[in-house]
Formats: structure tokens, sequence, C-alpha cells
């Protein structure tokens, strides 16, 4: 039989534990007498289509260690919609084109939501068009937004990072004898799945956050005032958590229609969601008002990832291996919650096409009847999937991370 | 000999490793038959003179062996800077009132340069009205702008937490294929040690962050965008860190002659230094520009803590207990490095009233040539102190944190 190769590529934001999927694919294509070589898509399919390959079977075994404790994703990505190819067919040909070329039989997709509808589309177009090759999907995504997965690699560590960091914020907030107010914000423009998450902050000690703010809910500014003032008659400080993507009744962004904040030319300043929320609490309520943003470390911070999420994403890796070898395509793999206690999934298929572009939100079971907080059931949910430690390979006690295949 | 008691106060911004100063005060004077009870002050000594008092001999072993893993202070601070008595007698007359109710009879004050300060004065009152008493400083501030001292207890967590968490955004920033700046904001409203300790993040594989400027030079906008400008023909991602205390030719913040900014109630907003300079790049290099803030984080990070620092942090608390016990007073303790290479540091003993309001810049020796960076020469003197990790007691591996005697 004739030796293939085959061809990893991702789509869509990083996530701290990406490269661990790339091991998983790796590592197990490598067990794979019929794949001789691993191809990466550099900078996601947009890349690729330029011609932009990576080969990943010469990197040494030492590097490829390293990641799974790399952030980010060494090959690069990209936002890149795919058209239909009834509507222009150009891509494709490309595509296929340069699959051709470089004898690829195997493609690994890794992404979410958007991602899965790249490999929906190029999969029904190989099947239309007779090109054998096997397409699969591997989920990422620390919005934890794909439907039918129980939670996508990527959630954990992110939700580890949040819990964390909120925990040690509240004790820093505690410090000073004074009132004083912390809105913290984290990622989730459409879902509430990270800001829920911060739940897991409190503990017997200390209850904190005080408030979880979702976009699930209709975000009304005098009710958050409210909630804040009366629990400032309990306590002098208080932590919010709000998502990025909250909402008003009319479902505009709170960023959008509350900020008239200009910048040095004269631009309208669309500042987060925390920092748009600053002025109502410091004008009613009290002074010391603080927003923190996560921003992009609550993706990237490796350092504090989930060991659970780490193998989880090595698993679907590996899973996806053995799917296209069992000459699968068009699926994207998905995780199942068999047991939460103990704490067991199983990986399952999905067609993409059913996953593609499709939005999960925080169920409304999760959120409490005052929609300023989420309740034990997500509790349960999302405390098996920041488990684990993981050993960080470290030089002089910084990270020792995997070169960035991105940089020349 | 009748046994007194001790108190142990706090007052400046928190650190990582504060609570481990206390643990080395605490476990110190255990050890000790003269000293029955460990009282501390409930937020500095302001809460104090209101009466504010927490008996930590109660406190049970658990709960105090948790003290070497938890941010923030337990006991609580203060910004409150006493005035010469040969002004106004009032707090020390209630000082020592109480000071004598509770039979006290060693006074530990953990803070910077102003904490010093407060010890200076109070001992002097004490040594002057004839009150037998022993106050002494222990050092911390995670600012490192403490004179004498080769550097300050807090300082080393930061630092780690600062090199940790650009290394990780240098990668995430790294993984489209788009032109991008990123400018990371730290502390250091005086001074740029905690901007400079990014030099750690840079490694042979990656080298980031590409710029850092500091209070300590001039700050030109024009020649920040000229330097990002030259650097992005050489690469598309761009890592900048600021510290939060930059400063014009004229002396002024560059957040106060640069914002223009209004909010939503026509405050004018004093952003973040990082933020201001976002609209120069954004309208003259690239339009992806991104602001970072590490916010209270990079205090309070007691989960990316080094190793190193929490225990020169134990042990400054532990030799001011040999201290007050040698009868020493009036003095604050300070780290001497007698060898980087091994890295050894011994703890010294200077009059508090030398470092008081002092405040040590960052050394020009450490700058570079063109002011946007740090030398090698400042990669030696810090890298000590952010080794060795430290093992976090974790519930459901979030951290075990002690509970804060600040929360009822």
């Amino acid at each position: 039989m004739k030796k293939t190769n085959c061809l990893i590529g991702q789509s869509g934001g990083p996530t701290a534990v990406i490269n661990s999927s790339y091991k998983g694919i790796i590592d197990t294509v490598k067990e794979e007498d019929d794949i001789e070589k691993i191809y990466a898509m550099r900078f996601g399919l947009q890349g690729f289509l330029k011609g932009e390959v990576i080969d990943l079977t010469k990197k040494n075994k030492e590097e490829l260690n390293l990641l799974r404790n790399t952030p980010s994703t060494i090959i690069g990505t990209c936002r890149y919609k795919i058209e239909d190819y009834n509507q222009n067919e150009e891509d494709y040909l490309k595509f296929f084109e340069l699959v051709e070329k470089l004898n690829i039989g195997y493609v690994f997709y890794v992404g979410g939501n958007d991602s899965m509808d790249t490999v929906y589309k190029l999969d029904s177009y190989a099947r239309e068009k007779g090109i054998g090759i096997k397409i699969i999907g591997v989920p990422k995504t620390i919005d934890n937004d794909m439907i039918v997965t129980d939670h996508c690699p990527g959630y954990g560590s992110a939700a580890k990072y949040i819990a964390t960091s909120v925990m040690e914020i509240a004790r820093d907030s505690r410090v000073y004898d004074v009132k004083n107010v912390h809105l913290i914000e984290t990622m989730g423009r459409s879902t509430g799945w990270l800001a829920a998450a911060s739940v897991l902050a409190s503990n017997k000690k200390l209850k904190a956050p005080d408030f979880i703010y979702l976009p699930e809910s209709k975000f009304s500014i005098s009710n958050f005032v409210r909630d804040v003032e009366n629990k400032m008659k309990e306590q002098k400080a208080i932590n919010v958590v709000v998502s990025e993507g909250l909402k008003d009744k009319n479902g505009n962004y709170i960023t959008a229609s509350n900020s008239t904040a200009h910048d040095h030319f004269e631009h309208k300043r669309l500042g987060g969601v925390a920092e748009t929320l600053v002025p109502f609490i410091r004008d009613n309520l009290c002074k010391r008002v603080k927003s923190i943003k996560f921003d992009v470390m609550q993706r990237a911070a490796a350092h504090c990832a989930s060991g659970v999420d780490r193998n989880e994403a090595y698993l679907v890796g590996q899973k996806a291996v053995e799917s296209v070898l069992a000459g699968e395509s068009g699926l994207t793999m998905a995780l199942d919650r068999v047991s939460n206690n103990p704490y067991q999934v199983e990986v399952i298929k999905v067609p993409a096409k059913k996953v593609a572009n499709k939005v999960k939100l925080l169920p409304e079971k999760y959120i409490n009847k005052e929609q300023n907080g989420v309740n034990k059931e997500f509790e349960n949910y999302v405390l098996p999937l920041i488990q684990g430690e993981v050993e960080m390979p470290y030089i002089d006690f910084l990270p020792h991370f995997a070169k960035l295949e991105t940089v020349e």
C-alpha cells in the first residue's frame, strides 16, 4: 500500500490546550505505518490556500513533548469562512490541488462551530467529486459553546484560570477597610460559560464572586446597581463577574449602548463591559470601583491549565486519527459525560454538519432566579473539568514552551 | 519574668507573600517562652487605633500552615501616615495606651517605605518617653523600591507572574497572520522594577517583549511609535510592556497629559497608560492594538509565586523576631545579596529612619541606551528572585487559602 500523508489545521481562537490535541494526533499517526508525513497548515486554511505548509514530521522529540504544555497554537490559525462550493469553487479547487500535490489522505481540522462548517463543506465537496480523502473535526474552544458535546477542550483550563484568579482578586479586594467594588470581565461574546465558571472561586471561607451576570439573561443596569447596593449593606468588598457579551432587554450590547467615551482622537471608545459599568457604581454607590479584564490570559494561561482538560484535548486528537483510519469522514469528535461521580467521559462522533455554526447557550436550568448567578447544578457540571494539575517543564522556573512554527 | 505579648501590623499594598512573613514571625515567636499572645492589628495602624485587634494565637495549626500560600494580607492593611508627634501626639497616646492595655512588648510592622516611617516615629516616641517596647520593620512591596535592601519580599513573585504571563501573551499574539501590537501594563507608579522584570519572558525561541518603557526614562510618544514602526518591518506581532507611571519630558504622567476620554457621565477618564497609548499606534501603524493590564493579579497571584520570594518573606519575619528578642528596636530587616552564583542572601538590619519615605529607582546601569529596554545585567539581577516553585495546597484543584481575619 502506498503511504500517504496527513494534514493538521486550525481555525478560530487559541486555547491553552490546542497544542495538546496536535500531540494526540501526532503520537497516534506516528504509530501508523501507512501515514508518512505530518503536514500542518500555517495560519489555518487561509494560510494553507496561499501554500503555507509546515512539515511537523521534522520536529524533534523534545519539542513535540513540549506541545502538551504550550499555549496558543504553534501552527497558527485564521478566521476564514469558506463559501459554499456551489457559489464559489475557487478555494476548493486550490485546496484539493494542494492536497493532491502533498499526497494527503487525512485532514484534521481543529476548531469550534465555524471550523466544523469548514469540515462539513470540504468533506461534502470531496464526496461529490469522488476525492478519496478523510476530513475530521477536532473540537476546541474556551467559549464552550459547541452543541452536542458535553463540553469543549480548552474550556476547562480557561475556567480554572478564571476561578483561581477570582479567588486571588477577592482576597486582594478585602485588605483595606473601605467599600469597594471589583468588576471582573471574562470573555464570552454570546454565551456565559466562562463567566459562570467563576462560581468555583466561592468556598466556605469566602463567598466570591457575589454576582455573575451572563449574556443569556437580559441585563438591566438598574437591577445590577440594586444588587450591589443591597450586598453592600452586608459587606464592604463586592466582587462581580460579567461576561463581555452582556446585552440589554432590546438585545443591544451594554458596551455599545452605554459608552459615550471618546479617546484622544475623538474616536468613540468601545471599552469592555466592566469598564462601561464602572461609572454606574461610582456615581451611585461608592468611589472605589475597579474594572479588571482577564483578556487573552484566560485562554493562554498554560501555567494554570486543567489536567483533565489537557488530557481530553489529547484524547480527541487521538480519537480523530482512529476515526479517519476507520474510514470515517465529515465527522467531529465530541465528549460524552457518561458519569459525573466518578467523572468519566467517552469520545463520541457527530456529523460536522450537525454542530456547524450552532451555538450552545448556558442552559436556563443553571441560572438562578434572580439572574445574577449560577446554581449548584452548574458547579457540579464545571468542577470536574478543572481537576488535575499539569507538570510544567521549566527553564529557570519559567515555562519551557515549544517553538512556534509561525515564527521564522 | 512576666510574659508579654506581641503585635503584628501591616500597611501599604498587599503582595503574594506577606502572609508568609506573618508565618515567619508567628513560628519564631511560638518557640519563645517569654511571649504569650500574638495580636494583630486589623486593617493596619488605622484599624488598631480604632481598637481593632485580632488574636492570632487562637488560629489553628492547619490555618497557620496555609498562610505561606495565601495572597493578600489576612489581617488587613491601611494607607495611613502618622504625623510627627511634635505636631500631633494623639495617635501616639492612643497607640501606646492600647499597647499597654494588651501588654505588648514587641511590635512587627510589615510594609514599604511609608511603613518604615511609622516604625521610625513610633520607636522614637517610645524611646523619648522611656516606654520599654521594641518596634521592628519587616520589608514588603511588589514595587521593589525600598533603598538599602537588594530587593524586597513580594517583588520576586510579582516578577514571576509578569514574566510568565508575558510569555503566554506573546505566544497568543502570534497565532494570526496579521500585524498586531499588544501594550501590556504593569504596576509601578514611580519605578520600573516590575515592568523591567518582563525581560525574563524572552528566551532563545521567542524574543518578547520587544520593548520595555520605564518611568525612570523620559517617555516620548513619537520615539515609542517609531520603535514599534521599525520593529514592524521585521515581524508582525509586537509586544510592548509599559510601566503605569510613564512620564513625559516635563515630568507629567502620560496618562494625565494624553487622555481626553470622557465617560458616560462626562467625567474625564484617566485610563491606564497602555490604554492611553492605543490610539497612537492604531491611527499611525496598525488597527489591531490591544491594551492589557495585569492589575491586582500581579500582586495577588499566589498560584504563580516564587519559591525564593516566599522563603525570603518568611525569613525576614523570622529574623525580625530574633532582632527584637536581642533588644533591638527602630530597625527594619533588609536583604543583602552576598553572592549571585550561587544566589545567596543574608538578612541585615537597617535603621528604619534611613529607608523611610525614600524611593529606589531602577538604576540607569540596567537601562539600555535606547531607553526602551533593560540589559543582561538586570536579567542577572532579577532571575534568581523568581526561582523555585511552591507547593500549593489544593481543594478540588483550586488553591486552599487561609481564612481572612478581616472578614467576619
